[in-house]
């Protein structure tokens, strides 16, 4: 359960990484209506966090979660939880719509907010959640894990940073995934609970292509959304892509899909393909497609060469412990929560402004 | 020369596969402004076609022409091939703003007209080839060379037609090229002439999205060019992208870019991502990016499995002994000259509806 990698999520383990001692920094878990709250946990985990509580309304999904961290106590109530002076952070899966209000719960009571991504779903949750920032001081950071907790994605952005492709021109995202459709809730076949494909795991790719052109902000210039193949959930988006174009002059586009074909070894194939000046990278996330060469795959092609790095189990995921060190010394070098936001509202406004595609049958 | 396929263009050569007796289809080339000539030739002569004479105004180009193909006979002017009653076809790759009045003068020859790509760079052009067809009777066919003469790309429409991926949802194409500013001739870096990156290179991604969604027309929904990083040719665009929504209701989406760098073992990593309903083609064209394997890569993921096909040398290229039957026959196998001027002119349309981007420094 902690890592069902080949099912519908990626709930990665890395090598434990402590950043702060035993009891130093304590979180708990509201809400599990998504898988990545594994992911959410394990990172944090990994980084010298203590679990120590969840609460969810519904037993089952607790009984699974505790199977998985036996540690962690039931709570009664969210408010037990978000009433424990010793919990700094919590971490939250809700459902897409519910977790900004979720986050306004947490800040109000004077904890950080970790909550996966999709962050938010409308524009007004946003600008509540950036009130409730700015007068709580507290953090609403978000678990884009498509790059935090992707070894390739991580060592990409070591190369762009060293330089290593020059000024970024473009990138490019594919984010397929297998649909599953018989495990998933109801809310996720409801557009104004999971937001729309560009919301829900376009947010995945538009904070990519921010991080990695090094933009502050970015337009929407084209985004569409279709429904192609699943007439029996006519609210589901199983088509949507967007181009932007960022504050650095950059390009960005990106794909995403529920699509995967059940013969793939993964949930996805997912890509990233990084134009520079002076080269380019590939990430292959997941898996080399063809072969039985697991995840991890980035390739690097420059003026001198081609190389095809296997990173897995070699990069780790920074970002976990640079959030705890973030919310005990109150900087940003994990994100900015200004990042965090403004790949929230970017994915909202390609959402918004998408044509919606009529495939012909 | 007749295969530099690492420099700047792809000139393949195939297994001869003759569909005329020796003599039966004869045609001559005009115009050796493009390496891509020579892959027009060889994908001519390959079918069975006898290659009589060639002309061009520059004796260099005419020099190494001929040691390529001796058999050619040097033609004096462009007439003498024009007044030849034994030439059927006129095989011509022309400054590209000057490939259609060159096909004008070979259709009011009576002579069938088999030009590189883009085939023209205008509508007023494309309007008076699309006039001169119909006055003449004869073919303005088209050398898009990235899908009819790349083994992949060929398996790919195959494997469509008989339904392994399903629908086709999108059509995703990365054509990247090295640029070699330094044997480039002049007017490569003049837009009129070249027609810019989204009429040039990108001709062979629309003609792509057309053929493998089964589209007749399509429109241009988002199109954007720029000059990242070539300041001293300020009329190169080395990036443009653009998206299309096909009439099958399917979308379309390609990044054509000069920044091929030094170290690819090839002139570029050419990619196409076929979504379908039913599972996915990814082609590796012309190299499988950090290895050695040469050539000729297609993954097909589907229900069941997925398979990684190595092509090269197994699929040959049929456009071209089809072209030569449709020139004998007056039939329309190898491609509709419907869907030549459409790639056309959508491809005029990208460029011209193009957001120019004006990249940071």
């Amino acid at each position: 359960m902690k890592n069902a990698a080949n099912g519908q999520f990626y709930a990665p383990e890395g090598k434990p990484a402590p950043v702060v001692k035993p009891g130093e920094f304590v979180f708990s878990a509201i809400a599990l209506d998504h898988g990545h709250i594994y992911g959410q946990c394990n990172g944090l985990m990994e980084a010298g966090a203590v679990l120590k509580s969840v609460y969810d309304p519904d037993e089952k999904k607790l009984d699974a979660f505790c199977v998985a961290y036996p540690q962690a106590k039931r709570a009664g109530s969210e408010e037990e939880i978000l009433s424990d002076p010793e919990v700094r952070l919590v971490a939250g899966a809700a459902v897409t719509s519910e977790r900004c209000a979720l986050g306004l719960r947490v800040m109000d009571a004077g904890k950080d907010y970790f909550t996966d991504k999709a962050p938010l779903t409308t524009l007004e949750q946003l600008a509540a959640a950036k009130e409730a920032v700015k007068r709580t001081g507290k953090k609403y950071m978000v678990y884009y894990s498509e790059r935090l907790h992707v070894e390739t994605a991580v060592f990409a952005g070591q190369l762009i940073e060293r330089g290593a492709i020059g000024r970024v021109v473009q990138v490019l995202g594919l984010g397929p995934h297998r649909l599953s459709a018989k495990s998933r809730p109801a809310w996720f076949f409801e557009k104004e609970k999971y937001g729309g494909i560009l919301c829900d795991i376009g947010s995945h790719q538009i904070e990519q292509i921010l991080f990695y052109t090094g933009a502050k902000d970015a337009v929407v210039t084209h985004s569409q959304i279709g429904n192609f193949n699943h007439p029996e959930t006519p609210e589901l988006d199983d088509f949507g892509d967007a181009s932007l174009l960022t504050d650095t002059g950059a390009a960005g586009y990106f794909r995403v899909d529920w699509f995967t074909p059940d013969g793939l070894q993964m949930w996805g194939d997912g890509r990233s393909i990084i134009l520079g000046t002076e080269g380019f990278i590939e990430q292959r996330k997941y898996m080399n497609l063809g072969t039985s060469d697991g995840p991890g795959h980035l390739f690097l092609a420059n003026g001198k060469e081609e190389t095809h790095y296997n990173v897995h189990g070699k990069v780790g995921y920074p970002f976990f412990g640079q959030l705890v060190l973030d919310c005990l010394n109150r900087t940003e070098n994990a994100m900015t929560q200004d990042h965090a936001f403004k790949a929230a509202e970017l994915c909202v406004r390609a959402q918004m402004q998408a044509r919606v595609m009529t495939p012909q049958p």
